[in-house]
């Protein structure tokens, strides 16, 4: 038995690489803390489940802030998110038919930036390629270990075509952090009995998303709140757009042909105005379920989770991306201050400072799924209280200034 | 049988008043669009069932917004609602244990003044008979009739001490206006078989309020979310103060010793600033349970409903007294508009411009409400989202001003 595990040991003795931190997913959120502790010339790993190509065409929405914005261009990422991005200067809450529209520059002296999710990873996988970044994709992640020790552990297999799928490699680190998505397997690992709690929600729709070769409809995104439900009306270029509107989460894209799309679309902008959606062909069609999470405390001994491994936001609000970004500015900012002092103060405070404005977005992103969607069951009240908020809000400057502070971006931590 | 009837007729014969404005309730709502219509010369009469006295001392909260003063002081009622009430500059959000003071006089350049119910009811009642109004007391209504007549007519009996109770009285009139409170007469008078919607929440608890001799706690009033639940600590005079704390709507007020209670409110504002509460005997016990409701419309025919016998909204916020006053100012400007021009223009869109602030009103309310509860039944998420929204609200000077410009009211429609 003993002659036999040596021999097992031996012949399964594993590939260790040894780095100071080991990021589990390869998404933006984890390219972006590799691409900042690198450029502190802190050593470090990323292991990331999926190829290049597939993160490349994983499409999502991107609305970035005007931080999410400078952490990417002030960091060294190439600057396409400047020049290819779009910058917004607010958008238009309609309801009763009526147009509301808010000028961020005027409120509250910032602006957004639509850049798509994959836009983004696309520049920050140049980026960590051009300054020689160890990413290692196709790699499944099968354990973290030793979470709690000076050592954590990743241990992974190579996935990718012609490697050893029984090939087990570990990397060692002084710190693992999990930026692997809401799935997050480095979440998973630890749970409720070590005295983690998650909290969430379920809302009783979904948004049917079309994506359509048409021109732009508004110069600015329109968040519609109707009695047939809400939509959202976005840009994505000059000849291609992106809309949403909410829908059953049981609903089918099969049952969807065009016409009834543009059909549902056009009565939730209806209005005295006579506003008109510009139509054309309807390229891609998806159902997105969504929720509210959180997994408090963000962190497990040695392990750090950041981004939706560690929370999801509803999309009303585009609030996603941007929260990643600012736990990986906290994180970083606590990693950077651990190896330059030695000091664990930032690491251990962390989850506190990171969960503030995770619970500030969550309510934001709650607030503006509750104001402009009509659940089925809802209580006629409720649709009511919803237009009497829609009305203060737009009716009062401060109000105004409220939301657009949110939907730009809190100043971060 | 015909001329038995005819005996009956003259016997029963209705003693008849001729007037422009027939107001069924007299509390302050009905006290005060009576004494403005008066002073423009409107002539007009007020039903109301319970006698002077009682309505003097029936306590209710009271918190005026600037304008309310205003419509007071400017319209010639006794002003000793600036020399007794109590002018406040702030309140406090007080949760996680912490304290945030919100300024108004900063925020939105504005204050409220704490004068209680019963004294704006002493003031209107006083300058009503100064003035020579007619203002009949115990006159319960039995009947509104020929509502979307030109002539709606009130029919009462005279219930006081010595008065024939089987006589009926009648008010013949151009418009009438119910402010007879939540459990309107008028407004039950009509129903959803005419096109009117009743729009109404419960909420799964309730607030025990006491009155206790003892000084001020705090110069400002207090909301505090606290694990245990809402408290709101008022004051009412430099000797007397008003407490309030969010209990079951089944709590009996026999069970809550004064160290019983005095302990649960002491734990509600418990926190490391070590705040302490000064307590002192407690000599009123009341629990109040409290909804949200609205009538649409407020109109029906030649009838205006205003304030509670409209809507209800729950305390919190202290909305309740306001919003009236706020519809009695459009109504008045309505009536008075019809009496000089033979116009019905703005009599026709007196529910549609009420509501508009009532709607801001109740959501509000609801807002206030939903922050600073705690629902037994509450999901974790909700406990923490709200504490989010607190912290979203209270980081920013935006969001302190737009809590603040709503609690001291929005300006006249």
């Amino acid at each position: 038995m003993a002659a036999s595990a040596d021999r097992a040991d031996r012949a399964d003795a594993p590939q260790v690489t040894r780095t100071k931190v080991g990021i589990v997913g390869g998404g933006p959120a984890g390219l972006l803390l590799s691409h900042l502790l690198s450029k502190q010339g802190i050593e470090n790993v990323v292991i990331e489940l999926r190829d290049h190509e597939t993160i490349k065409n994983t499409h999502r929405a991107g609305i970035l802030e005007q931080q999410a914005v400078k952490m990417l261009t002030e960091s060294g990422v190439d600057g396409r998110v400047l020049t290819h991005g779009d910058e917004h200067e607010g958008i238009d809450l309609r309801f009763n038919g009526e147009s509301h529209p808010l000028n961020f520059p005027d409120l509250v002296d910032a602006t957004v930036t639509l850049y798509a999710q994959n836009e983004v990873f696309i520049d920050l996988a140049a980026a960590r390629k051009r300054d020689g970044g160890d990413i290692r994709y196709e790699s499944e992640v099968i354990e973290v270990a030793d979470l709690k020790s000076d050592t954590p552990k990743i241990r992974y297999r190579d996935v990718s075509a012609g490697a050893d799928p029984d090939a087990v490699h570990e990397v060692h680190c002084d710190v693992l952090v999990g930026t692997d998505g809401s799935r997050s397997f480095c979440r998973r690992a630890v749970g409720q009995e070590q005295g983690h709690q998650d909290f969430k929600i379920e809302y009783p729709f979904a948004w049917f998303g079309i994506l359509t070769e048409a021109p732009k409809s508004s110069p600015e995104l329109i968040y519609a709140n109707s009695p047939h439900g809400f939509t959202l009306i976005s840009q994505r270029s000059a000849n291609v757009q992106r809309m949403y509107f909410q829908c059953d989460p049981a609903e089918k894209t099969e049952d969807w042909s065009d016409d009834r799309i543009w059909s549902e679309l056009q009565k939730r902008v209806d209005g005295p105005d006579g506003f008109q959606l510009k139509t054309g062909p309807i390229f891609d069609k998806t159902v997105l379920g969504f929720r509210s999470f959180v997994r408090e405390p963000m962190s497990h001994g040695n392990m750090f989770l950041a981004g939706d491994a560690a929370h999801t936001v509803p999309p009303t609000g585009a609030k996603g991306l941007n929260l990643a970004f600012a736990d990986i500015k906290v994180l970083f900012e606590a990693l950077d201050s651990f190896y330059a002092t030695g000091s664990r103060e930032l690491l251990d405070g962390y989850s506190e400072t990171a969960l503030k404005r995770v619970w500030k977005a969550q309510n934001f992103s709650y607030w503006m799924t509750s104001m402009l969607h009509t659940r089925k069951d809802a209580h006629p009240f409720e649709t009511k209280r919803a237009l009497g908020e829609l009305e203060t809000v737009t009716s009062s400057r401060y109000g105004q200034q409220y939301l657009a502070e949110s939907y730009t971006g809190w100043p971060h931590a």
